[in-house]
């Protein structure tokens, strides 16, 4: 599954400069090959098609991509891209995630609590202001200035009408885009299948191929309680992609390591993914009790489960394609190289020379509280929506009583909208499911950073973790939306009057987690950008390809072929079709089939293609891109990649990796003859 | 805890011949170096006093040490070395595990199900006869042979008495030694503390100094039905090891890999290590949540969590010691400059200069089929007491037809009392913890084969990982001892002819398992034990010094000094007081106290020693070797290491390494003040 998975430490990222080979890339839409493209498949894409392109995909904020379908604002997406909603929807009486969900009539289209769609509608290169801002500064000034100016301009952009803007920074601080988005926050649930068809196979089936999964969604952005209307969106083409044919992915690569220095490789390796492969582990064993025997409690934590599994096989593989001694070798001989192309050039060697020693220095000092940085900054130790909701309330308190551009970049202005979508969220929380987070994750604060820690003590005194877990839970009312919202308008006299439990934890630990937050902001974020933006500066002066950035959450577009590859020797067809769906099926969990789609086998075409793999290089995040064809038809819809893809994460290998698509004939076809759903088949495929 | 952690692949240790520096070494009591210890530190002990100690120490078969401390058999060793045999003895009604237990009578004594312990009697070198059995042999066959030649001498050395005979590789092929120990298998609990003071601290604080733990039991010896008389036994100190005293550790160290080959290291490092580190952390999340809120599941199930979280501990201290990369380029070194030392000296070149190479190419091998192996022939596909007898069942029934020579190792005659010990245990299987451990399993066995794969479909079918574990638990009767001796006697007619479910699925697997097993044996073992010979016949050749083979679970005798270290530049004192135990107390888990102890706390004096630290060499197994002074009287008891001996599987730091031991001080003391068990106290310390 290819939702964005949060990475240990994204602001550590480098952006990557590669070279333009095979089917490789992720490119800006205002840059892209599209003569090597057509040289390569026969077609190019023109500004128009781009542009059109551009505004009829769409961006969910939480980690997917998505596109419009319809005139009227009816977004395809993944099923597990909507899962949250799904899930939020859901009442122990009435389960969406097992029995689905179709609305019959526009009027039950249900509100997502926790959804926002961005729609793409301007960038802006801003590179000479942000520079000018940062113009001879040390480490730790150089970071600040920076993400000053950064909030500034995001601030005068957002300011003019509804739009979210960022500051993207590209090619690791080669460059500086501003991103312009129309922000919708009212989308609505119109149609999700059973869980046991978006994922059938399970765990097991998981970035997996050959494959049979439908896991499709459609929601509907409305604006003013009315359905969006949008003049660019993806007509469905019946039949599907084919093999060899030329396809298009648009949409939100997470993020990729494809350039990072090999220090920053290493401290993945060697200290982030093994510490974050043990905890998924545990939490999904966690997970997978908690559940077992008692259908209420495994509703409420499937979704949890879900999202550990599918990070946990994910780091899995990209733990393993570092521990490949080929292609790590091949990093260091790339590294090596670039550093020779430096040394040997008069005008780079002064600036540049000791850049590499920095990162590795600075990746050394964070190796010394990297665990204090993430469970007390990034929030380890409290896995517990609660908390989070306490910590965003307590410090958004703070946060506000401050001049915009001095506040920590989560509570800009600009930001707030997505901050309160969330705060707000009518989205029930589960007190069991907290407690077992919080019990949980205060016993690793315990074990990683010891008994007789300071910060330990603080957060735990006397107490068990799981004794404290329970009366965290017990003694606050933050599950209440409205006591969410009388605090967040109070201010910071409401949350130091609070003596909700929650609350007082997090005053409590708030100097702590500041303290480790700077600590990392000025010893490892400041010194990386800083030398990080001149080994990128050096690689474009020394190399004339035409380039990619690394993935950062905003739109590119690939390309590549439907193709079929060898696995172990053995050739994998590029397509799957219904008649292999019902073979597979079981009648176990999870390859148990839902009633359904059992009660519709006859009437459904054995042959109707299901799943696609392709070359186009995508990655988490890119979950729910619109697969297209060179004349903009959808073709089929992204959910996935294979195993051999994870290693996409640091490079592409065209012969292997491939992502993986339900295909539009699949949809069409299910949404008709399985579900009855002739109002959306009508609405996406006009006679 | 210092159990014996078993190791990924045990068959692959190579043993270590280092140099006897500082107070490094878990020296042959028939090679210790007096000389260099009594030039150290002022005393050395002759002949009479290694073999007093020999006789006065004993093993537990399990994989722990102990010691004679009456001479009516008496025994001392750890609460967790005795644990398997507490909780077999609890009940729903009575846990002995929470309440200690203190026979007030040797009629009370309760005899333990599964426990051996063996005293080292003689050894004696076979080395010659073993060579001479494989001379001028092929891998596969080198192998084969050398096995059957062992279990011949094994077997002439067994038919002579009731001993246990085991054939030792030494300094891996450098030596073959015999061991003839006494096997007593009537073994009975005669004390053991309340868990909550035996691991004071639980996980938390295991491997942590400063420490508080009472992690004694007593067991006694019998033969015959009446107390073993001993002659050698260990009379204790009353005050315990004081700051700087000289001390040695007799015991039996499990494993260490000092000089493994670095191909050898990174496969632990990049291959075996991750693996096993995830499953353990699964399992803990898994039995955390099944003994939650649920008295007796937390009962029936806190041994197998203790295991899992004290190897989880164990095992992220030893990845991360492979991780450092200081250390890992000190063991590249040393390893170049053996392979220097080779190439300069004719004689050796041409014998042994592709060694390494051969090494690391058996390890890519096993790359391919690691997981395979670990699954269906270590059985981690099958986590389950009921399989490992149904297995014990089918396979033995097989080999018992075939010659001695040509068994399975573990099916030799000379093993088979060992064998029929645990088969015919009266220790109580629990269908809940059982249906946990194979549900795991065998979805781990899915999970890392491939749904695919032959023999997944073969276990699987198509069921799901929970209902055939359901189904395999329900359909077995073989927790019923009178079944499984009934199978055992009846050979292989009777387990061909039954329909038991485990009995079953265990002969299904069968040739599957043996076929990856002779892969490993064949591909893997075979040319590393046959090119690691002549890498430590090298080593030997080109170095002068005396040195201590790698540990193998047999007896070795460490020496050092009651030492406080730095830790982080804060200094740790070497001992801690009852003073300290109380004021560590919080009234919760895991520092929470028995009554027992607050109830005595007016009467013991605070300044009684509790534990202490030394530096002597000592690894997992070593757990409940007696500490003795250099009159061979007792002052401590061996239970754990501190954090940094993690690190001593690949080398020894005598600034950091720590073994870590309760003193005799205090077990007199809680015994008389706390348990008021003057019956004990007057056989350990008569007046």
């Amino acid at each position: 599954m290819r939702r964005l998975v949060p990475l240990a430490a994204s602001a550590l990222l480098l952006a990557a400069a590669a070279t333009a080979r095979a089917d490789e890339g992720m490119w800006l839409l205002d840059a892209f090959p599209s003569d090597l493209v057509k040289a390569r498949h026969g077609f190019g894409p023109d500004r128009a098609w781009l542009d059109r392109v551009r505004l009829a995909s769409v961006r969910l904020a939480g980690g997917c991509s998505g596109s419009f379908v319809s005139p009227d604002g009816l977004v395809l997406t993944n099923h597990h891209c909507a899962a949250g909603c799904i899930s939020q929807l859901s009442t122990a009486e009435r389960d969406l995630t097992a029995s689905g969900y179709l609305a019959a009539t526009v009027a039950d289209e249900r509100r997502c609590p926790e959804i926002e769609v961005n729609v793409l509608v301007e960038t802006r290169d801003v590179t000479a202001r942000v520079r000018k801002a940062t113009e001879g500064l040390g480490d730790a000034e150089f970071n600040a200035a920076q993400k000053a100016e950064m909030t500034r301009i995001e601030q005068e952009c957002a300011e003019k009408g509804r739009w979210r803007c960022d500051v993207v920074t590209l090619f690791h601080g080669g460059a500086y885009h501003l991103y312009r988005y129309e922000r919708h926050q009212d989308v609505r649930l119109v149609f999700a299948p059973e869980m046991a068809i978006a994922f059938f196979g399970g765990d097991p089936d998981n970035f997996m191929f050959p494959r049979y999964d439908m896991d499709v969604s459609l929601l509907r952005v409305y604006r003013d309680d009315k359905p969006l209307r949008v003049k660019d969106f993806f007509r469905f083409d019946p039949d599907g992609a084919k093999e060899d044919e030329l396809v298009f992915v648009s949409g939100h690569p997470g993020s990729t390591d494809r350039l990072l220095t090999v220090a920053q490789l290493e401290f993945r390796r060697d200290v982030a993914f093994p510490r974050r492969l043990v905890r998924l582990a545990e939490l999904r064993g966690l997970l997978t009790h908690f559940g077992r025997g008692d259908s209420e409690r495994k509703r409420i934590s499937t979704e949890d489960l879900f999202s550990v599994e599918n990070s946990y096989k994910a780091y899995t593989g990209m733990a393993e394609a570092l521990r490949d001694r080929g292609m790590f070798a091949a990093k260091v001989a790339a590294e090596q190289a670039l550093k020779a192309r430096v040394a040997n050039d008069p005008g780079l060697a002064g600036r540049t020379g000791r850049a590499w020693d920095e990162v590795a220095a600075a990746m050394v000092r964070y190796r010394d509280f990297y665990d204090r940085h993430v469970l007390l900054e990034s929030g380890q130790a409290f896995s517990s929506e609660l908390f989070a909701i306490a910590r965003t309330l307590v410090r958004g308190a703070e946060e506000r009583t401050k001049p915009n551009e001095k506040r920590l970049r989560e509570y800009r202005d600009s930001n707030l909208p997505s901050v309160t979508q969330r705060l707000f969220s009518t989205a029930p929380i589960h007190p069991e499911l907290e407690t077992l987070g919080l019990s949980f994750s205060l016993t690793k604060l315990r074990e990683l950073l010891g008994t007789g820690d300071g910060a330990v003590r603080e957060v735990l005194g006397n107490d068990s973790p799981e004794d404290l877990a329970a009366a965290l839970v017990r003694g606050t009312k933050l599950a209440d939306p409205a006591v969410r919202k009388a605090l967040w308008e109070g201010g910071k006299a409401a949350t130091d009057a609070s003596d909700d439990s929650m609350i007082a934890l997090a005053r409590r630990i708030d100097d702590e987690a500041r303290a480790v937050r700077k600590r990392f902001e000025d010893t490892v974020e400041a010194p990386v950008k800083q030398w990080g933006e001149r080994i990128a500066q050096a690689h474009f002066a020394t190399r004339k390809d035409r380039t990619y950035p690394d993935a950062t959450f905003t739109l590119r577009l690939a390309f590549g072929k439907v193709a079929g590859y060898l696995d172990k020797g053995v050739r994998v067809d590029p397509i799957t079709r219904f008649r292999g769906l019902f073979e597979r099926a079981t009648g176990k969990d999870p390859f148990r089939l839902p009633d359904s789609w059992i009660a519709a086998r006859e009437r459904l075409s054995p042959d109707t293609r299901m799943n696609f793999a392709s070359t186009a290089d995508i990655i988490g995040g890119n979950s729910g891109s619109p697969v297209i064809d060179r004349d903009a038809r959808l073709v089929g819809l992204i959910f996935d990649g294979n195993i051999q893809s994870l290693g996409g994460a640091f490079w592409f290998d065209e012969t292997v990796n491939r992502a993986v698509a339900v295909s539009s004939a699949a949809i069409l076809e299910a949404l008709g003859k399985v579900y009855g759903a002739d109002r959306l088949v009508r609405e996406l495929a006009p006679r």
